[in-house]
């Protein structure tokens, strides 16, 4: 019975088995494609991981060398200060030799501290930099070579690569919020300053950090033809930064107050009326959305000429040079003249001055981009939520 | 005698005694001013150094750190690897088994082999991701995944240090030769793709290593109203470089060649005429010293669901997702046909077309950089020798 029963069931098994090996077949395959995937993955992980090792690595023995380099360089530069010591202990009373001996000893001591970790205060640098709406303005009476809000370089420097990253989150969100949101928020950066003192730099090493594609910039160079047949304003307007944009003026419409006074490019009588106006048009951005950073890269006449000798000698930075950036130097107090009456007229509480000491270039650096993160913070930027629904989206992509 | 000449001498003696101790006490004047001014840049020689040293020391540190930490994701992956070669010996045959091993192993070895340095060959890319002029295309037939030229990631991490200041040396080079010079060589890099082909990252990452004073980015949109009403070329032509400039299309005129076909927003009668309008105007660009640098960045639908699915899943990059995003991918085939067309019509001899693998990211952005690069050696641009006397202008800064 066990038998024809057997025999009975026999066709059914067969065909049960035939299902079964088909079944097993395809779970096979299906196996052979997941684990050919996952096969995929691990390799790549492998490939990425071990490059990143090795860059990374790499990098790591750049900087020992590069940290060697500059304690050598640091020893070298102590020898010197040394040195002078001894010059100066030759040539001066015993009593004020020892003055400066102690004075030096104490700057060491300084130097030595700042291997210490410094955090940077947390002040507004807006508030130390920023020129009072509305009070008299003394340019010579602010420090081209001061750091307020901070210590020494080092200290700035172990804080940079945070800094960098704030800013980038913050334009992103920025950016977002007009992108994928209605947000009309946007900032203007405004740099100012005479020849070499650093507006061209500032845009490389701080606009450098931002992302390209959130960011215009405009270099405002003497009015074409074009340009002269509209009112001053014109070139501006057509400039300003769009919704979620950092926009950057290397110069301005404050040339039109400044190089045009001095040159006496127009009757004083406009130039009289043009602070008015510039105040109107700022205030009507501001109104609008726009955050504005208008900052004067202040410089000392000895530091101009450093700069304008340094363009000289280096054949990689005599295009830089022009001669009438001498005729511009010699009326050097006219400008100076021109800049206070333009500082003081035009910083208003919609878009105040900032006065950026910018004899040290990594200072004027790092107040810009603080300027600039402390503007951007006032919009406190949000990324967008989307208006559209998620999980049916979801489903259209996976279907798609 | 001896002593009446004395007493003769002596008012004459005590004037000149007068004399030397005025000339002496104004000697160690000039001296204390002097070393005064040295001890200053001693003092901030001491700052600097001992600045870059704690910072390069810092990053040392934390490059170490990094390198650590991806030796041991390494390992991870390397483990994965072989787990996943477990559960293939378990569920296929010995044969098929022992053929998977040797692969992976194949692999490993090979990932290990980018630890030694491996230079880039000296190979033009643009000769490899270039499209015949004339030729036709099929882009079906262009993986794109593929990595042309490179090995692998870490042999392109490894060198992007140097390629970074080789683009920032030839940047500075043709911004001065237009700024300082009279040359009107400019570049002009066009990026086309469909959505998520990386046309943003691209700029993020490449145009990031860029110098922003040099650099002109646009991205073009819909056309508004007014850009309508103009013929389609209007806006291009007021966007493009100028002399000196690194000029940027994200998106471009193509876009009139291809979502307008695509769509069918205008007659199909205009678009045939489009592309030899297009393929004149580039050509007068061309005469007038601009070198045309055209991206197709190259990716494949899934990759393409990948990166939609991460927007959608990120509250940080839900921003850039929009629901029409879904409506264009149901529409690949037609968007790819419409490419091919573009690319086989307007790939010229003056501006040819580059189809770049773009399913992985930095091989991307490794390609563009290196077209970028190739085209501004095509200019060889050089510093311009300044057309003053430079004596004199030497003086004349001294003098100031």
């Amino acid at each position: 019975m066990a038998q024809k029963q057997d025999k009975q069931k026999k066709p059914a098994k067969a065909k049960d088995a035939g299902k079964a090996e088909k079944a097993a077949r395809a779970e096979k395959l299906r196996t052979k494609e997941l684990t050919k995937a996952v096969r995929a993955k691990a390799d790549k992980a492998v490939e990425v991981t071990k490059a990143t090792a090795k860059s990374a690595a790499k990098k790591a023995k750049d900087f020992e060398a590069e940290a060697r380099r500059a304690q050598e360089e640091y020893k070298a530069a102590k020898a010197t200060a040394k040195a002078v010591l001894k010059v100066e202990d030759a040539e001066l009373a015993p009593e004020e030799a020892k003055q400066l001996v102690e004075q030096v000893a104490a700057q060491i001591v300084a130097a030595e501290a700042a291997f210490a970790d410094a955090p940077i205060p947390d002040t507004v640098l807006g508030e130390l930099l920023r020129l009072k709406p509305g009070a008299p303005v003394d340019l010579a009476a602010i420090e081209t070579a001061a750091t307020p809000g901070v210590e020494n370089r080092a200290q700035v420097e172990a804080q940079l690569p945070a800094l960098a990253a704030r800013v980038a989150e913050l334009q992103e969100r920025l950016y977002a919020a007009a992108a994928g949101g209605d947000s009309k928020r946007r900032v203007l950066l405004v740099l100012q300053g005479m020849d070499t003192s650093g507006k061209g730099g500032t845009v490389r090493h701080v606009v450098g950090l931002l992302d390209p594609n959130g960011t215009r910039i405009r270099a405002f160079k003497a009015p074409t033809v074009e340009e002269q047949a509209h009112d001053f304003l014109w070139r501006i307007r057509n400039n300003v930064p769009e919704a979620g944009q950092i926009g950057i003026f290397d110069r301005s419409h404050y040339e039109d107050v400044l190089v045009a006074k001095v040159r006496k490019l127009v009757l004083p009588m406009h130039i009289g009326r043009r602070y008015n106006t510039i105040n109107r048009f700022e205030k009507s951005l501001v109104d609008d959305g726009t955050v504005i950073v208008k900052c004067f890269l202040h410089i000392s006449p000895d530091e101009q000429r450093e700069r304008l000798l340094a363009r000289l000698e280096s054949p990689a930075k005599r295009w830089k040079y022009t001669p009438t950036d001498v005729d511009d130097r010699m009326l050097w107090p006219d400008f100076q003249e021109a800049y206070r009456i333009a500082l003081e007229r035009c910083g208003t509480e919609a878009a105040p001055w900032h006065v950026v000491p910018a004899d040290r270039k990594w200072y004027r650096n790092y107040a810009v981009l603080r300027l600039l993160i402390e503007a951007l913070e006032s919009i406190d930027p949000q990324y967008p939520p989307g208006d559209f629904d998620l999980a049916a989206e979801r489903e259209r992509v996976l279907e798609s």
